[in-house]
């Protein structure tokens, strides 16, 4: 799909169909983690902290291989409306389990883990202002905050090699009001039809597609459509990584 | 992708990649719930109810509409080790409310919850022995449970019309050592690169597409046979199911 | 107490006062457990598994004994109204932890612990439908797959002799309207004034006697007459037990 | 079983096989309760609270009856070695709910629920030093206290008529190397091949018979001695509480 | 005390004794909650939100007045190595309820509630970089965020007459190496004799005094300084407050 | 302050503003315990027992030092009204757990955990009664269970010293309707404008001051004259310590 086909600009926020919200990725966020990134997709943000822990779960020992596991959390006034501080709930929700699940996963699709040692990568992802795609936005400021304790650890000689394979970031897509659009807001993802989460590699490559039927079922034409603009976000977004990591 | 384009059997158990496992389809399996059904795909069994309340949650309350939700577990020996008893160990893990979530929303997807009055349905599916394919599986029998439940409301009269707008179903695909293969067994399933599950109606419309990367990511084309698979078999699904239903 | 004596059947299935429900105990009903039986009391089906884990409990470590212990669960709709789910509601209600607990004691008395070696043989009794006497099921299904599981061990040479002393069996009797009953079913259980649990083993010692008045406190006599109802009917249930083990 | 018949006495404390430890029953313990008892079985020692409160649990709402349940709970050093506080690990053992399920029950057999308004009585039954039989002590005085807070509220009117129906007591009898005998301490329950918990009414009728086989399984006639000791017990306890109650 | 007889500075920032960190506080930090302030003491960071619910807590219903209560937490690497997530370990330390106890006290001394109606006002600190001092921070901070979200409800009309009736700020002090010091960070915080927690209004009262010998007790003297240090600290941050509102 | 500037008694029960309740220090209240205490101030009960583990928390292993740990509890009826029981609820409050760590830190004021060994010393409180003051009378009972424990084990020749520094004595002050008062009942604390309870070291150091105004805030003279009345009333307490030890 081309931006020239796509329909005139009808989105909340006046962006083009296929464009991406405003991204900023703030390194050395906070100063204590090995790798801390603020990162924000318009109104969206997110800090995200990458934490190095000298040991392996129990699983894993004398497997010589490292780990690396993400938890995800909202502030809660992060929303329109405050929710219940999970802490004191005892529990955390099943969205949010689902969510710190699909980011350890992504990750770990770009992380060689035999070559990072006896260690775990903890990602912290705590989202401080939510307006749609804090799970897409965690990913990939995730990968900043990883890649930044990677670095850190090679540069002080305690991993000789990156276990780092590709970049990785993600995105949403949806379909709001009959119009295939990219990176949804609050506003619009409340009101689409159909909501995709895609996360992809730097060489283009597919980690995770979900796609999900809101209201009526989509068609395969539309997933077709769905992925051509994550592709071209993701694409995007994996540039941007590549800025604030200085590595263009 | 036609079968013919298939390359020689080399599955496990000695499948066509592009075949479904023995299905089974058993319904009033407990004598209680409104809708009970034992759903087999291969050697994966799993009891599907479906029960109906005269009460909504909270947050539908005085909202004139009703409720679909699901629930899953498996029994500590439906798998090859013994797991822990979710409810000794005081929590569902993450990846049992996943599951549960993804057979709520594929369920709800068909269902008009404004025509079933102020009710909910409970769908519970209960692995009770485990080889790949446990939530496809479920949401495949659920449906079926859920349509005894809604057919018995309708005969007693205290539905008018029918809720339900269509079938539902789902089953995995996946790439097993380079080869894309229908509904995955767990010896597949724990070996292979990417691994698919897709939800589909009657109609042929997604619901949800699940798709990772288990091992190296994978490609648009990888995908699209990916979707070719899964609505081959999911087509012979809702066959069965309506075999199943005496409604061919 | 003969059946000669007994009052005409009366009993709301129309069985005779001092008669089991049909029970059948089909051993081999899942695939990958040790041990692992459906036992049905007419309309109660329990699955029983028998798991061997080649460890013990840390209160046994270095104390050259192993552990049995079990597990007890209800599918949420195994009963007329749909119950909570344990799992998720976050614990183990009283009454199912009086169960198991009762359950491990009982297959504990006629286990020889010092003769299986540092393992734990992990019992797990789920209802999947519950029409009165699921505990007396449990029991009874459990033992036969214990010593399905304890055959294997012998026949792999990982034990050299039998830690199984004798059969133990259990079932409930109980005062329903007045009249002295066996193996009580839901609406005979929900009437009754007094409840009897007996667990025996195949020499006829008493492992447990678990009385309750629900209405009326009960007499001696009365008691009597129960225990021999009990003793009759455990009787009848080991020769179940030994012909499904194909040891008559 | 006369006392003529028994064996020298052989107990760790010197007592007859058929003596009771010494008991005490004290009323107005602490202050606030309605009743509050502290019974002393020889060295065991329990404060036993009645509350009044002016309300029913959900299920008994517009039932026009009472309730009436009983929590127990130990001192974390009521025990030779020091327990976990409950509190602090987050939830009562499955010992813990089995003895206050048998509390609520023996009190509730012996009270008119609906001639109790709609009221709840709270029986609290905490140990503050265990040797053995916490929960017949435990049941004994909670009866007392029950009867002090029905006392006061028919003194003051809001009841026109007891719901007590009778007098409820318990003992604990066992069979120690060979000898059966009357209200085992500590020493000789961790002892004992048989242990039973007995339930029985002022006038005599059974409410609870508990008997498990710790060693070998035990026969109808050690079942019957058990039992005869058991009535001269609890014939002297209800004694006892008569006479604490000044009813005597 | 006067500064001149301080002694020469020897904390390990440079500070005076009697010297705050820089103080920073930043309003309408995010954007959805009624009050939202960033507070800055040197490099503790915590966000501070003010959630106005229009509902009370059971207790309070058809009382007439509303509600004031506070949460706190960190993120995990808000410190120099990684806590555990308190909603993934299913509850909060002591430490946090404390803390979120004190907060809660502190407002609401200067908070009359009788002026609130039916409403609850939540006050989350949530603290993303921790260096010493987070509760005194989040006090300083909360009201802040308490003042937006008061003034947003008086400019709507929605509030006749402000429930504010004073300023409140909070300061700690100690002895760190024999001297009295002002606004410990965490260097000091964890090495110091006496460390104690102040909270006080605008006009000099005090709400809190929480002083703790971490090593030698301390002398009333000690004490006296310290209060003196404590009201200089929280007279400069009132202004501070001041500032940040507009009002000075 | 001297008594003689005292307005005249006008506290609920009769007491001077400066006059201790009737304090009572029951050594050996119950068996197992190494140190067992009831402490009553006036109606105020608590059972303070400390067990001696030989063994110390993870984050002490291999650092030759010991712990001491402090729990609290209330029976559910120690108030006027009955509570729920913490172990029921499955947590404990916010209030118990800042009680437990208040008691911890001023015993461990007064404790060389490195003179103590590999052990841990455990105190439980346990109030039976409640009338204001149960965590200074707990914190006075604490130490002289502790005391006794110590004792034990240096008699038996386990420790060669004592670990204990200095006797530990709490008690609470408060403005009770504009007078300063010691050692407050429930109907004074209930409505007093300001509740300070002190910690004090034999020697008279401060271990603990925790000032609260419940009302108006408090002033540096009023404070000022609440640490005096403290201090008079620790020195008593102190002594009372000393006569139960038998050390005057």
């Amino acid at each position: 799909m081309t931006s020239a086909s796509m329909p005139p600009a009808t989105r909340p926020d006046g962006r083009r169909a296929d464009a991406l919200r405003p991204v900023r990725i703030t390194r050395r966020y906070t100063k204590y983690a090995e790798g801390s990134v603020l990162v924000e997709f318009g109104e969206t943000k997110v800090i995200c902290t990458a934490s190095v822990a000298e040991k392996v779960p129990p699983f894993l020992r004398d497997k010589n291989q490292g780990w690396l596991t993400a938890e995800y959390g909202m502030l809660p006034r992060a929303t329109h409306t405050r929710g219940d501080r999970e802490a004191a709930r005892g529990k955390q929700s099943g969205r949010t389990q689902e969510i710190q699940r699909l980011i350890g996963r992504a990750l770990r699709a770009v992380f060689d883990l035999e070559k990072f040692g006896q260690r775990t990568l903890h990602l912290d992802c705590d989202v401080i202002q939510a307006d749609g795609g804090t799970r897409t936005a965690s990913i990939t400021g995730a990968f900043v905050a990883a890649h930044d304790a990677v670095s850190e650890l090679l540069a002080s000689g305690q991993l000789a090699e990156s276990p780092i394979r590709d970049f990785v970031a993600a995105v949403s897509v949806g379909i709001h009001r009959g119009v295939p659009v990219l990176d949804l807001n609050y506003l619009e993802d409340s009101d689409c039809d159909t909501d995709m989460n895609v996360v992809m590699t730097g060489a283009g490559g597919f980690v995770e597609i979900q796609g999900t039927a809101e209201g009526e079922p989509f068609t395969r034409e539309q997933s077709n459509t769905l992925l051509d603009l994550a592709s071209t976000g993701i694409g995007q977004l994996v540039q941007l990584q590549k800025q604030a990591l200085g590595l263009l």
